[in-house]
């Protein structure tokens, strides 16, 4: 791929990133990735623009199951991070931490291997969309409960009418406001 | 990182596969790579296997949510393959491909957006485990209604006693047989 500015870049994800109104509920308007996923050059910029972000990060911890198509590439393309998986209740098969939270539509529940996380570890998370910040909160204490910290969350798209920043504790970096 | 051999490449791998007995169900041995995706190292040199091997590939097509993990991370770190997600029922928002099929333990269904890949498109399919094969089957029969060709699947780890690999119709690459 030839580089991209960042105007198209940005120009370039924006426009494989498709609006489905009414799903899945009434009145939400849904964000769709799949034509941004399924362009190479595209996925490759976005992931890129991840990783450049990751310098000083030990692990990326994303949640199941969009977080997954983002957090462990953009691990795998930095200079050292490894990938830690957030999974919903009975899917990790050790010892979990356990943290239920809101989200836009619904409560949901997230777990992480006790052992999987170091003790002073720098942690990124990552994520498709950031909207209301139910399930980054949720993160914040997974991670501080692991005795790690969370340095920063990086988001492919920010529902910025959601507020989702608002009492969050890390820098956030969103490539596409909404 | 400096570059594995094949032999030393296995050895670090394998060595980060935790076996787990009797999870989810009495009688199953789960293989947990949790401890693989922590290790920066050994989860790159896993990508970059799979992405060596995709070289004429249009499409990575991948099932929620483990299939995730390997799957976006090979299709970027390819020449230029996109990622195609196979989800459960209810995720995708535009119109779907369905197909049932039966895992190791119990059934479950896939999706996959009607539009997202073209005629004629050459595909891998890419997953953590494969088992008795359902899953691999069941996009087998998803390419074909797209009229693309499933071409290979490439797998972390294959359960050699569950017989997978019967009545499959492409190429089969694991990089670990247990």
């Amino acid at each position: 791929m030839n580089p991209l500015n960042q105007e198209e870049l940005l120009k370039r994800i924006a426009a494989k990133i498709v609006d489905v109104p009414d799903f899945p509920e009434t009145g939400i308007l849904f964000k769709d990735i799949t034509p941004l996923l399924a362009d190479h050059d595209a996925l490759h910029a976005t992931i890129q623009w991840m990783a450049d972000a990751l310098e000083d990060i030990d692990y990326v911890i994303s949640p199941e199951a969009r977080g997954f198509i983002f957090g462990t590439a953009a691990a795998c393309m930095s200079r050292k991070a490894g990938f830690i998986p957030l999974r919903k209740p009975g899917k990790l098969p050790r010892n979990v931490f356990s943290e239920t939270y809101g989200l836009e539509y619904g409560t949901d529940e997230l777990q992480m291997h006790i052992d999987d996380l170091p003790k002073g570890a720098k942690v990124a998370f990552i994520d498709d969309v950031l909207a209301t910040g139910g399930t980054l909160k949720a993160c914040e204490k997974l991670v501080a409960s692991a005795g790690a910290t969370l340095e920063k969350a990086l988001f492919l798209i920010e529902l910025d009418f959601l507020q989702g920043r608002e009492g969050t504790g890390c820098a956030i970096q969103t490539l596409i406001h909404c």
